[in-house]
């Protein structure tokens, strides 16, 4: 069996979650299976549709909402922990080909878990499961247990001018 | 309807190409209609397959083979000509809601056509079309008319420790 690599996309330009998105379609067109599993993020992304006609791509999410201008709350915690242990398991069983951790960099920037317990999940996976890793802010640790680092450059955002962020297009 | 902007996926990182698709399958999902044009390339890549179950998404290459190591021929010009012809009039009539360009900068890089005639495609669109462009050294005009740039920096690649691309991952 081939080994599995870990990737990481990170900083703070459009297309991370894209990225790990647009990966999963490949490597199911490709006859894997994966699980893509998605930290902090409560919305309803178009994203979390695909898997109901797409087979052997499973998404779920163990976030409950984005705290940018406040404090994680318990329940945040404990749905990013449950999270963290669901793919720690799946890791481990090497049942899909590829994990999705999305924004696990986020949920460490908000200390929803340590990063021991998160290296501890990636660390402890099946060896030929590829592992996806999103978010910016990606930690020392992240980076160096990564075989494949990719920072999304801000070079220009439409934003920045106003334009609102819009279905199908960022969700 | 809403105006569409022009996406920008450059630099030397993972995750451009990538990120086209995912913003595809987004798009596909949220009930949009998506023509995925790609230049250059050749090869048979898994997301090519992705079509044939996805309704909605509509793949199709206009290259002949990566020619990194030579001179483009008249096939390989033509094969490009062709494909801007093509997206240039998707793009006029606005049947699709996303339009990607997938290598667009690297069929510049190359001279198979003229930034002159990629912007002439890209500015005649339909005003409600989403327009992705992706490819390495991205000219100064194509940053200029888009909406949104991200650079993907290549800050660890496994590349360099001998891994070869595989399918379901890099094709």
């Amino acid at each position: 069996m081939e080994k599995g690599y870990v990737h990481v996309y990170t900083g703070n330009g459009k297309g991370k979650t894209t990225a790990a998105l647009g990966l999963s379609i490949r490597a199911v067109c490709a006859g894997k299976k994966v699980f893509f599993g998605q930290f902090v993020k409560g919305m309803e992304y178009s994203e979390l549709k695909c898997a109901e006609f797409i087979g052997n791509l499973d998404i779920e999410k163990f976030g409950r909402r984005c705290f940018i201008y406040e404090e994680p709350s318990e329940e945040d915690i404990e749905a990013a922990r449950k999270g963290l242990e669901k793919m720690g398991s799946i890791l481990k069983t090497g049942d899909y080909d590829m994990v999705v951790m999305d924004e696990l960099n986020i949920a460490l920037y908000f200390k929803l878990f340590t990063v021991e317990e998160a290296l501890e999940a990636i660390k402890g996976r099946a060896p030929e499961v590829e592992v996806v890793i999103t978010g910016r802010y990606a930690p020392k640790e992240i980076i160096d247990v990564a075989d494949l680092v990719t920072e999304m450059k801000d070079i220009k955002h439409y934003y920045y001018n106003g334009v609102e962020a819009r279905q199908g297009i960022e969700f």
